[in-house]
């Protein structure tokens, strides 16, 4: 019998901030398994707000072509296989995006490992904490920012699941750890992770001022996932020697390549020897399996906390993401499909 | 007899770019030579660009006081001497600025070694390509930019001091060499040291595209002289994991805090993995003594070559600064004292 499937599409490319009407929900009929392929059923997508870049400009090499399946990671569960590695009921993850079902030849999915996942570790923690969000904050933290005892690292979005987890390691690793996130509630929770202090950047008239006076000997460490005015801030806060790490630009994601804000104080690399670099974390993917197994270990043992906010259905993919962009979510965002 | 000594003071301010005005010539009668005191008659000094930033805002810590004299690095003789390791006659450097003569307790001064100071090394080097600008393109270069063989290597004010080191250092490690300059001549100037293509960049009305058209298989290594839009135009045409070295921002000394322009393409540090990093060479101070001897042999080989732009009388030093901010000079900008 032939499976139904629904997956959103990019139906057009959003200018700004991206609208229902720029996704559509589709039903489709999928093929019959062939031969080593495997039919995954969806059990939890992840919504994400990098994933916006890819939506915009079609001179992008990295560009959504219109009519494609959006992206992301999601985990499910094997409801056949002619694939010899997989059986029915084996719990999966891979990138197959917002859909209800895949069809995979087993390339680029992975089982989850049943001595990992148990009690704290959840089977969603693979598409979050030991995702690619975690893996974000594990190598940008500690490969891009070189966190020594005693250093300060200010974080930005600090109640999303990366600054979350990168505030968590900076202080397992015995740095003054200063969040920066958009409401109280925010605020309350990050320090609940054990930040030191945090900054409600919505009531920060002067956000220089504001990082000055949580980060009174400076900052020698930013992990940035917001970019533009919040970047320049923190610069003017640097210590000689800082390091940026360039995780995410939230705030420029919306804006067109004309209307990039950027950053103005290029100067301050020369005067205080700063350092800034980008990551993505997949160039680390050989050193992904150490890194969960790791943090795994660091979650038994509860010294890593993860957050999830998950909506149940399908049909409320893009009105997650959208929400994303207000400032909505608390934690790793996903959609709870079946 | 006392001596008389003239020397160039910040008189006022600069707004914009520097003027006449900002600076006053003054003629001061100095001391008697004080216990392990040294009297230095300037032959040359330098007029560096990067002052500038110096002469402005009162609020930054390094600013230069009203009535001080204008910093450089210069070179002299022993005039006199009641310290043990000086001697009249004795050929020296040091930072004393714009002055026709200058008191010293020999500290922070060094005696040129006639071991390396001959044949095409002449004494005016100690200022210039073994200098600040020098070791500034040497570390820059090769500690920040990491060169590998086959990289390519974009440079801008490539006929300035700093820039012709660094392109004829990359040149040595193998790297295809792109210079951006502002006219003909030097860019035919800065062939003939070996770079393999120029940029006239006052030409190129898409400097983004002059770019991409001088640097076919992108750019690996900027290094950076200008900012603003000329390194908004490189970042954009920089390859994967490419590396940015901020060794000067010319095109944003003259501008106030409010008035920088900065870059606008962070995002492309996520998308692109790039690196940019601050360079202030007394960081190496404990490598000037390596890195002079082993440009010292490049030059005697003939493989590195320096050019000056000397002009003749301590009068005309605020001139000559000013006019490099109107892309004046040709190679090292000194002047000629006595």
């Amino acid at each position: 019998m032939p499976t139904k499937a629904r997956r959103w599409v990019l139906a057009s490319r959003p200018q700004g901030k991206p609208k229902l009407e720029n996704f559509r929900l589709e039903e489709i009929t999928l093929p019959d398994l062939g031969e080593h392929e495997l039919l995954i059923r969806t059990e939890y997508h992840s919504v994400d707000p990098g994933m916006r870049s890819r939506l915009s400009s079609a001179s992008y090499a990295a560009a959504l072509p219109l009519g494609e399946t959006i992206d992301s990671a999601m985990s499910g569960i094997v409801e056949a296989s002619n694939n010899e590695k997989f059986k029915p009921g084996d719990r999966v993850t891979g990138g197959f995006g917002w859909v209800s079902h895949a069809i995979s030849n087993g390339r680029g999915i992975q089982k989850l490992d049943p001595a990992l996942y148990h009690g704290k570790l959840r089977p969603t923690a693979a598409i979050g904490v030991l995702g690619i969000p975690g893996l974000t904050s594990y190598f940008g933290l500690l490969d891009l920012g070189h966190p020594e005892e005693g250093d300060t690292v200010l974080i930005s979005s600090a109640a999303g699941p990366v600054g979350a987890t990168a505030g968590q390691i900076a202080k397992m690793k015995g740095c003054t750890v200063v969040g920066i996130a958009g409401s109280k509630d925010k605020c309350d929770y990050v320090r609940s992770l054990g930040f030191d202090r945090t900054i409600n950047y919505r009531e920060a008239s002067d956000l220089r001022a504001a990082i000055a006076e949580a980060c009174p000997g400076g900052v020698d460490i930013y992990f940035d996932n917001v970019g533009a005015e919040m970047l320049d801030a923190a610069i003017l806060n640097m210590n000689e020697h800082g390091r940026i790490v360039v995780s995410g630009q939230v705030s420029e994601y919306n804006r067109a390549d004309n209307e990039l804000h950027g950053i103005r104080n290029v100067t301050r690399f020369i005067t205080h020897r700063l350092r800034m670099e980008g990551l993505v974390v997949f160039d680390y993917f050989k050193d992904f399996r150490a890194a969960q197994t790791e943090m795994a270990g660091w979650i038994h043992e509860g010294k890593l906390v993860y957050t999830e906010d998950i909506s149940a259905g399908l049909e409320n993919s893009a009105k997650a993401f959208i929400g994303l962009f207000e400032g909505e979510n608390h934690g790793r965002r996903l959609i709870k499909v079946s």
